[in-house]
């Protein structure tokens, strides 16, 4: 098989992705949903932020669509909190693609609110697929350590928004703030970085109003 | 693009993968080189598990191909260390695959050791690639929670060895170790499981004696 036959059906994908994302981010947009492709390693605490973030955004509708390989703990925990959430499992599949969003969003009947998208834990693949959003959310963790910026960096160019997660556990680690800020802002000029703690809860009141100005 | 077409050539990419690596692995055995492809999540502490497990096998050559997307800090590390080591830059792509480690391999004249193959920090796309190896030691860490192996089966089911990183930091965790072990046991019931902490310096004799049992 030649090589650039691969080439060329990688980009007839990648095309295929972001023209369902075009008509899929329209259709957001039409109908006041304002969407966030919540983007992070496993682990880093995608799910707690939404929770946290909703609980703080108490005037505004919620949805969440949950990307997982397996498993819907998530959802399910979401729904007994009273989230209206749905659950893709990909089944192995590394990242969530338009199509998947496109008929997930249909099940929701998504008006006026907030929708997160939690994408599948990984620093990589995510990053590379528009999945009708109107913005990036990455979730980085001060225990990943402090060069996440320099190994993974497409995640950090293209992230509209950074929470750094995990921060009580700041005392417990060699985390070296400045070279990670450093990394970050090499890559990015612009996103706020916005550090907070899942576990004691602290820390979210400035995303929550990043959100409220993008949506008013 | 007709869909039948596009799964045509990933067959294609993972036979040509798959063939690759045989010989690979083949080379690698002549030469009574014993390859660990090491997997895990972004900031799991591949790099740091590896440098501890080589400083507790004084008496073997050891050799590491360092994987990452950008940047070369622990390819510097390790070298600094007196370690050969070797970078492979993929660029962007979530896995290392066979030909990339047939290119380093050739790089570092490799006989009568053990080799260390950090892979790309990624839960999902590692798994899905021979690269060679004869074992695979994954890294999961309590920061990243307990339910993993549910989240991400298929690099809990194809570990030849898990490392528990990062126990250290349990008491200031909710990390649900039962559910963490039920969830490891369904999927693969004889990869030993060993709690380390790269912090602390501690629990990897255990790591060292199965590697050295297996190289006797």
């Amino acid at each position: 098989m030649p090589e650039n036959k691969e080439i060329e059906i990688m980009r007839s994908v990648y095309d295929k992705n972001d023209e369902v994302a075009s008509q899929i981010n329209s259709s957001f947009t039409r109908n006041k949903i304002f969407a966030i492709n919540v983007m992070g390693a496993p682990g880093a605490g995608k799910t707690s932020t939404i929770i946290e973030i909703i609980k703080r955004l108490e005037d505004v509708a919620s949805f969440v669509i949950e990307g997982d390989i397996e498993a819907d703990f998530d959802t399910k925990l979401l729904q007994s909190l009273g989230v209206k959430a749905i659950q893709i499992n990909t089944g192995g599949a590394c990242h969530l693609d338009s199509p998947l969003i496109g008929k997930a969003a249909a099940e929701l009947s998504l008006k006026n609110g907030v929708l997160f998208i939690e994408n599948i834990g990984n620093l990589v693949c995510p990053a590379e697929f528009q999945i009708g959003e109107h913005v990036k959310m990455l979730i980085s963790t001060v225990t990943e350590g402090s060069d996440k910026p320099y190994k993974y960096p497409l995640a950090f160019e293209k992230a509209d928004i950074i929470i750094l997660n995990k921060c009580d556990l700041l005392p417990y680690l060699d985390f070296d703030e400045n070279f990670f800020m450093k990394g970050v802002r090499a890559l990015n000029k612009t996103a706020p970085l916005i550090k907070v703690s899942c576990r004691t809860k602290e820390g979210f009141e400035e995303a929550v109003k990043w959100i409220r100005d993008k949506i008013k």
